[in-house]
């Protein structure tokens, strides 16, 4: 797997960043060139979308996007993107993430976002590199390497 | 209150129209000017943002936005424009509405949305009515002739 | 925007200054003059009524009501007024600030109330900003000026 | 017990009688004297806070009241009173009677209200009569008949 | 008010006192007699029988009974008593109080309970207060004064 | 397994009847044999507990005890006998069983109910021939074979 | 795209198949080669592990698993394979869906499912096409000319 | 009772041994011979399915499961074993063991777990040596005495 940044992380609020860099981290791990942006739905709606338009064509083939309470930020993505979303739940004071879960999950026909569990921004990354083996066989073999250790 | 349309009903689906005209029916009652589109930040977001951009320059004063399930409509709205946004919950076959009124509510810092009760169109019209009273008198005389008639 | 007080800040107990004065705080940096007051639509409810019949006359054009657990103080204040009432659910100990949410978002038919999110004082002030931007010229230049600030 | 009515069933529209007679067909088969209001803690504040304060000169001794959503009105009826006030929830379309529930169970300290159970109006008409009980002695008879023959 | 106790607040564990304390606090300060006892529905079935069921000849006129989790204690002294039952959610680990507010709100037809907020243990021994008020002209003129104190 | 009836099918009310017997043809399809009554720990506490008390010395094996709203019935015959007791928590028209879940789930220390799913009561019975099978071999070649067969 | 089947649509119970549908309709829109089978976790458990384990090297290249309340089937597979596995949470009697959302959503670190909405088949369909959209350019061209003919 | 090892304790991460040796504690206080595994379905399915085929010839007749989230453990057992299976949902960060108690509650028709309360160990251990009991009449001596003690 040649060429640029292949994931693209992004996280609502640089508060996030405890919760996110555990995708970061194993990114790392797996040598996939990646990309971190602090970017919000609702506060900077015109960066996040030139972002997600641009995704494809800057070569981003997979994009994680956490956030918190009302999260629209991965369904925001989601909507000016083909690149597959994935989206980080991030429990945040009020309803634990109970929100998060649900703006995030409940997306509408037609824009699918791939949601993961309360604050799994470690899954996410691994759906990242599922979905990147499909294509590359070195994440191929490193995530067949990864499940046959992990299985013992 | 003379001069163009004031209220901008906005909802994410066709189907949401059994919900939202209690809001038109309301604005019509009351002989505010308004519009009714049909916009989802998710499907459509370009021309979402195109109408949340303009809303303000077209003379709109308050925007009603309803959706359902993950209901971005009225934030992604609210991202865009200063003018207020009144947000109504719909309730959708999943959850009983409790997501999109988790999606509405939870917004974060910066950017409010203001949320009615699960499929409460009338009271979002009623809510503009009132934010229309602080300005214009003829509004501020019929709504309040509107409460001192429930009252009894 | 000359003249007295035009937004009320209430609150149900003393004990929800921690959270309201995010609301104080934005007020006071948009230079928009305010009063606070603690009235308990439980405890004081002639008090709080008081309040809410002669709201209008004394110049107040927005009420916020921040209220935890069974939070009737928004709703309560609506019910005697027609000036908007944004209202502020508090996180209190049992259950996380959802019985909060419902006990304000949920309102019946005909007094509507302009639901934040739990503990979302900050945004009851840019609510209320905006909705006084509408009239008020300075207001809608702060408002547009801070929302280009945010979007950067 | 003799002398005039002593409990009194409000509901907070007249949408709630299906379940409120549930009350009613209890307390007529008990031969409690009662009456029944239809009193809206946000409609009709006024009304219902004149209903509130002259509950006990009336010779009420036990106030039923029903609502749905934000059921204010159990809350708002105590906030006037030191007579008993037995709140019923009602489910409503949008969450099935849990914002009800909260609205009512959740009462701050220093006003307390006595939540049934969603819909169970019934109980809340055997609460009063064994409220009653306490002071008249035919009461405490038939409900002690009662419940000796539920037992069976 | 003459004569022996006439509440008695129970609990199903000792480790529930520190919520239940504030109902005997209010009892003491209104010089209503009582007794403290920890019974477990559960854990000592017969026992706790055989309190509810001589309650009344002991000349209890109301019972206070809190308890967590799946929270059968009111429920279950309600079941052989017809002395008023005040029921108390109380807030414990797993799902902070919504799992005791269910197991004593929601009792089925035939058996009341008055169930009060989580952790609401003062205002069940203000509910306890406003019922004894109703034959104890003593307790009227307190309660009175208790409202109207509060009222300032 | 020779004998007289080993399992006890128990349901708080003739309407459960609908879900129960699921539990009663799952009994017979394995030709268990059972009994079935209707007691209510709320309604009928002392023959509840007559039953409960005598169940093991009148041979029962397994209870199976099914309940709805604040479903106390599994709890309560639990907290009498050290025979196992299976709770069904069953759906009432309320909050869609989660109620009854909760009052079922949620047991304190020391008195466990094993807790199916909501309306689970083929599940139940399934679980009570599971129990049965370490003790009778033909109980144990009839699930190894029901399991066997489900498998295909 | 050439070859063999790309896509595995799987359901735990052929009633699921009327939510599922959704997924094929638009795989053959689409005109992705892809197989369905009826496979439940804990019933077929070694028949649904033969699928997982041999998903790969059958070619398949997306899972989409649907399943309801404790819906362990999508997180079953994907324990078996490093196929991306998307889940589909369906709506059955008990809790609306909840279950089975918190059942494929909250998946512990190490084996990543892509949760979709409840009942949202049809975006499951989308996700695994925007996936395979990544390796053949047919498809990508497709979802292209889909999101665009979406936006207007 | 003689013989072997009767009891496993499974659990799903070394995490969970907080919770689960309160599980072994009561095993070891009635003297009931017991082995502990750490088990993961999702990450070591195999290891944790040849656990479960092989239970019933090693001896194992009550296996109690605890996990946390998608808590699949219980079920996973469930499927390839006739041995009664006890699951315990055990509170991890997220959404405070409701996740767990869903996915172990709910499980489908044909394969039962006994779901105790959220972090009930202890119950769990407890209904193991019920139903140990039925057979084994020193366990029946000594539940019955444990249950003679904690009436008193």
């Amino acid at each position: 797997m040649a060429g640029g940044k292949k994931v693209a992380v992004v996280m609502g609020s640089i508060s996030d960043e405890v919760v996110m860099k555990k995708a970061s981290n194993v990114l790392k791990e797996f040598k996939v060139d990646y990309e971190v942006n602090v970017l919000s739905a609702h506060r900077m709606p015109d960066r996040t979308r030139e972002f997600a338009i641009n995704a494809k064509s800057n070569g981003i083939e997979v994009i994680i996007a956490g956030a918190g309470k009302a999260a629209h930020l991965p369904g925001f993505i989601a909507s000016h993107t083909t690149v597959p979303v994935i989206g980080v739940p991030i429990k945040s004071s009020g309803l634990n993430g109970l929100d998060s879960l649900f703006s995030i999950a409940q997306m509408p026909s037609g824009v699918p976002v791939a949601c993961m569990s309360i604050d799994g921004a470690e899954n996410a990354a691994l759906m990242a590199i599922q979905i990147l083996a499909l294509k590359y066989d070195d994440m191929a073999k490193k995530i067949e390497g990864y499940k046959a250790k992990m299985t013992k």
